[in-house]
Order: structure tokens, then sequence, then C-alpha cells
């Protein structure tokens, strides 16, 4: 490494313990880091280049359905069951070992309440009915021809971070504290197509939308959502959808809690009003100081995560490093988010990457001079609407500790002198 | 299906044959949509719906890295090889079975000269050398350090969619024809970055990139491209690179013939000149009419293919019908595409999705009013710099059929009265 005693100082700081100004991230910014002379190269051997055994022979073939490298094995979900009950349970996005803003197929979270069904795509249908003029069935090929559109979008169970609620901070992967999180572009028919066809009756409300599996998942959601942004989707990130996450068929309200998301959706009943199934009365109800909940609470908060350097990795030498994340919002636009290094005292713009997106996921970048002492790094994203990603302090005091839901708090991630990374309560 | 002799006129034609302005599709032609009565949904029953097989016991649980439905395993690249050539070959993105924009990791096409080597990340390394101040050398995890940048953009094959250079149309599916192409989320470190910390002297023009592949695929690129937005990629679609895309590193040159995006990249070499390499002679050369060739074509053209209706295909009854495909250029953003009903007698403008990304897939969609009768379907992309995608007799006329490379040319389907797709040059 080149000694940067007299170049550290071309980019001011913009907030405390390191933090440099986004522009090193921007057009231009390149140079400027080039320059710094904190980068991690070695320089050159003289020597020629050895030629590595995978140059002396013809390599493999191409298979009809690629899968990763035999050294990225390691990059999967974290499965969990819940004890006694067959088929429930989730599935963590790494989010840790990602990078960039789409999940791929394989490793999109998911939460099941009765396992994956096999469906038969042939024999699946939807049905709409209730309080319609012409109550209707679409087969897959009926739908198929229906016009679509394509949206890049988050999805997040309303449980996610529910582990960060307890009174101590686990110390877990990131994707293991937070990774029922995803984003992907999802391109369906929309929900307003078909509801006009089947002639929404005066009176309607809310509808029922049921899943065909085991579990007969069913949720309300309020037709006026169903009317705006609601889709049948249909293909994710290109492909069909995968089993897990709805084959062949699945609702995709952007923004909402996941589960509401109905998967491998059969069925939606048109009502004046919302049904209180288990699932939203058991199930997905918050909790709050006091002992009241609140119920039908659906979109999700804004919030963020920085997914480098996160709990369980390590930092190497004192030097710049790029802290980056994605941050996300049920109410919109991510319009900024901030990073600080000093446990909150002081923050500093992050750089987005465009194109910022509704209710996708965001990746910001920070440069940070880490000095080789103590940090603490919190991230905080604000939306389009003004809303701002509370501190935890704040959150646990509307909901106390009981709530598993709804958890959208600044992560905070402890820096050690000898660069481990945990989860701190800061 | 309801009648439509009375609403089917209620949005105009825009082109002949029954094209329909694209408002359709965009905000509040939904409503449209549902009272045209085109659509194909059936009246429902009025029986209970019944239960199927998978809503009576408990599914499958969740698996670490996720797979497709088995009713979708035809969903998979043409993969062909070269006679006689171990490890030469290429396979084609089924672009017929997808939707949206995002090209999966496991599709994404393949064109390789020596096969796919198994490369250890732990052993790599990128050499940065030649006219240089400071030789460097990046083992991965020094690399993975340094700042990124993400963005969503094609990827090419000089030589996709020869096959419809032969004097007679070929009756093959879409992906067959035309699926060398992709497009996928790229992340990766800006070579700017890396160019600046070696120092690049004075005189230099060129970059010799190399690959680590038995091939040793090598092409010279401009520096300016290199300067401007080349980058060497690690992740795509949010997982590292897949083995037969590069694995553990490629370089990422957007919008330039995907050859010159040398895959398992293991060193660059700054010069003042091109190298001439085989690479770049022997291939990769556009024979013109008359017999002379052209050299070091880089950018790929303006281009767009409707996806779906398309060749093997075959339409239902008639009745309205989403025409739908994607366009893309390497001269920057997509700024219209033309669809037309009549052979490329009349021409109406499809809606485009958002975001239209500089040199990525934008996906267009037009509704068609097919009548039951003969009809040849065109779409025409115009990119922002004005560049118009050529007729194929255009495009013959400058090439002759002996070159097999940047065949940008319009493609026509034709439709027979019973529906079925093909291959027509028209």
């Amino acid at each position: 490494m080149k000694s940067n005693d007299d170049t550290s100082k071309q980019i001011e700081d913009v907030a405390g313990n390191g933090l440099v100004h986004r522009r090193l991230f921007l057009t231009g910014g390149a140079t400027l880091l080039g320059s710094m002379g904190l980068l991690s190269a070695m320089p050159a051997s003289a020597a020629p280049l050895e030629i590595p055994p995978w140059m002396k022979a013809p390599g493999a073939h191409m298979s009809p359905y690629g899968q990763p490298s035999k050294y990225e094995q390691h990059v999967q979900k974290i499965v969990g069951g819940t004890p006694g009950v067959v088929g429930s349970g989730v599935s963590f996005t790494p989010l840790e070992k990602l990078h960039g803003t789409i999940t791929p197929n394989s490793l999109h979270f998911e939460r099941h309440h009765s396992g994956i069904p096999d469906i038969d795509p042939d024999q699946h249908q939807l049905l709409i009915h209730g309080l319609v003029d012409r109550p209707l069935t679409f087969s897959m090929n009926a739908l198929m021809r229906y016009p679509t559109v394509t949206r890049i979008q988050f999805l997040e169970c309303s449980g996610n971070s529910g582990r960060n609620l307890n009174p101590e901070p686990q110390q877990a992967p990131l994707g293991a504290l937070h990774g029922l999180v995803s984003c992907s572009e999802w391109t369906g028919v929309p929900l307003s197509v078909l509801l006009d066809e089947a002639g929404v009756k005066p009176g309607a409300g809310w509808v029922l939308a049921e899943g065909a599996d085991a579990a007969a998942m069913s949720r309300s959601v309020p037709l006026e959502k169903m009317m705006d942004d609601a889709i049948i989707a249909l293909y994710q990130n290109g492909e069909r959808l995968r089993p897990g996450n709805g084959y062949p068929m699945r609702l995709f309200l952007p923004g909402y809690e996941g589960n509401m998301s109905v998967k491998w959706l059969r069925r939606l009943k048109i009502n004046a009003a919302p049904t209180m199934t288990r699932d939203e009365t058991s199930h997905y109800t918050d909790v709050l100081l006091g002992g009241k909940a609140k119920i039908l609470t659906f979109p999700m908060g804004v919030k963020s995560l920085i997914t480098s350097p996160s709990s369980g990795l390590s930092l190497g030498q004192p030097g710049l490093y790029e802290v980056t994340g994605v941050a996300w919002s049920g109410g919109g636009k991510i319009a900024r988010v901030e990073v600080s290094a000093d446990g909150g005292q002081s923050w500093g713009e992050a750089a987005l990457t465009e194109p910022v997106l509704s209710k996708a996921f965001t990746r910001f970048r920070m440069a940070w001079r880490w000095n080789g002492g103590p940090a603490i790094l919190k991230s905080r994203a604000i939306d389009e609407s003004g809303a701002v990603q509370p501190g935890r302090d704040e959150l646990v005091g509307v909901y106390g500790q009981r709530n598993n839901y709804h958890n959208n708090a600044i992560q905070a991630w402890g820096i050690a002198a000898n660069g481990e990374v945990s989860n701190v309560f800061a």
C-alpha cells in the first residue's frame, strides 16, 4: 500500500469518526478515490504471470439451467421450521452475501404456514366472486393472455427483524436477523383489469384473498389497494414464479406486509368489510405497550440496513472501506439515507444508486476511513413522504417488547478495535 | 366471453390490422380494457370451489437454494456445441418463455471458446500492467474491498441473430434465433478507480484484456471506454457471478459486443494501440458486401424483438392480445418502439415500461385486436441518439449474407389464419 499521509485529506469528512463525502462515489469521484492511496492492491511482481491449471485444458461444457460455483455453496438461505408444525417455517435471504438490489429467486425469503403445495398449473384456477356483476373463473391459459405490468419491488415479512426486539442483542449474521425481505422484478396482470371485467358492485370495500395451500392462507385487502397497484404476479426476475413463492400465481401488493401478497392464489371474494380471518387476528396483529393491539396494519415502514460491514464479519487493516446497504419503504421512494460512524452523534448523507424506484430496494454507499478504533455504524432512511426510520428506543417505546411485527428500527453495528463486527443496541 | 360489438370501438386504432392506442396499457387504461369485453375469463360456476389435493395435506419444506417448479423444467437454455472443438459453443436464452426485463442467472446466454474453467477464487489474481506508473496485482479479497457500482444492463453476443442472415427464414423458437442476448443487474468495481490507482502513463490508448480460460480470450478495449463506464463485475442479479459468466470476475463493457466483456479476467495491459489478437481479427470481424471487412466494431446497434407472439407459438381465438417484447441499444436509452401488424405499412407506438434505463432491456407492450386473418407483426426501436433499427433488406444491402455479426435487423413474425406464428422475411 502507498503512503497516504499527504492525500488522505483531499476529500472532506462529512460526519464524525471518518465518514467521507458521498461525492467520492459519484461521477468524477473515482479519480479522487484512486488518488487517496488508501486502497488494497499489491505492487505486481516483475515475473511473468503463472499459467494456472484451469488454463491448461478445455473447461466444462454448458448446462441448460446453470448453477453457482462450487466455491459459493455457502451462499444459502437460513431455513428454520416451527417445532411440531409440519410445513410451517421461514427461510432468510443471506443479505450480507449479496450485493446490488435484486434478490435471486433461489435466495428469496419464504414464510410458509403449511408448506409448499405442489400445484399442477393446468388444474389451478382463480375465482373472482362476491359483490360483482359477473363472477369469473380464470384458468392459467386464460390469465396468461391478459395484459401485464413489470415493476421492481421489495417484499418484506411483517415479522422481519422481530429477533431484534429481544431485550439483548443476538449475535447472528445479518440475514438471520433481518433476512425476511427481498427485492425482485415482478411481472403480472393488474387486478384492476380483472375486477373491471367482473364488475365491482356498489358497497364493495374489501377483498378476501385465499391461497391454495393446506393453510388456506386468507387475508383481507382494501379494494382501493386492489384497484391501485395490486397485480396477480406470474413472473419473478424474468422466469415463472418458484413454488415457494406462489407458483403458479400469487397476489402481489407493493409495499404491504408480505403475508398479504397471498401465494398460490385461488380466490378473491369482494366484500363490504374485512373478513377478520385467523391470519389477520391471531397472527399479524401488533401488540402495543399497555396491552392494546393494532390490526390491519398494512404498509411496511421506511427502513435501511447496512449489509457491509455487518455482524459476524471482520474488518482487516485500518483504511478506506465502502459502507453499503439497502433501504426501502412501503410509502414510496427513498429520499435520503444517512450513515453514522459514531453511534448516531453525527450523520453524513450516503450516495444512492440510480434508479431510485418506488417500494424497491435502493442501494446506498458511503466511504468510511476506519482509523482502527471502536466505532458504531448506523444507517437511517427517509422516504419521499418525509417518514424517518425510527431509533430502536423510539420503536420499543410504542410497541414494548411483546410485539413481533413491523420492526423498522435503525440497526447498529459495533466495530471493535480488532475489526470484529457485532449486533449492538446503541 | 361477452359480446364485444358495442364496446370494441371505445379506444381508437393507431395502425392497420388492429393495433390499439398504447393508452390502453398506461395509467387508467385498465378500466377501458376491462370494458372492451375482449378478454378470456369464463363465467364462474355457482357450485362451491373444489378442494384440490394440494390443500388436503401440508406441503413440502423449504430448501436453502430454491429451484423452479417441476412443471417449468422445459424452460431451459438451448445448448449448442462446435463440432470437433472441445468446450466451444453457445447457449441461448429462451426469451419467448420469459417476461419482464431481468434474465435469471441460470438462463443467461453463454458463449465459450474453450469451455468453462473451474477457478478457485483464492488462487485467482488480476494483474494491471503495461503503460502504468505502478503495476498492481489484486487478489479477490483485495478487490472485494473496493467501492462498487450497480447497474441493470444488457449483454449481447456480436453473433446474435446470425441465423437470420441465411437466405431463407429458419423455423425455430425465438430464443434459438435471437437468444444470445440477456439483461442483468451487474455490480462491480469501476475500472477508472483501479486504473487511477495504477496511474496510466501518457501515450496509453488501449487496454488488452485477457481471460483465464484455456482459450486465453483476449480483446483490445479503448482506454476511453475503460475510464467511462467499464467495471470489473463481481455480482450478477445480486449473487456472485456464475462460472459460465466469468466467476470469480469478468470485465463488463456496457453496450459493447459481448465477447469484449472478457470472462475470468486475469490481466489488463495498458498499451498505445490495439493488439490485434486472434479474437479480434479471425473472429468478430464484419464482412461487407464486396469482400472488405470492418474490425473493432464495438457498440451493439439499436434492436427490438417481439417475444409474444413469436415463432412456434400459436394464437387461440381471435380477440384482444398483448403484443410484447424487449428493446435495447448500445447507444443508450430506448426512445421509442413502434409496432406494425401489417408488415410495416403502418406503425403504432408501443407503451414502454418504466424505468427506461441506458443500455438495458426495455419491455414494450401493445394491444392488438386480432381479427383472425393473416398478419405480419414487426417491431422497430429508436434510441435516444435517433438511431433507428434497420429493415433486413437494408442491413443485407450493406453486409451481404457472408457476415455473421451485428445483425440488428427488424424481425417479422407471420401470423397465419389458423393462428400459427412463423419466422418470415417481409
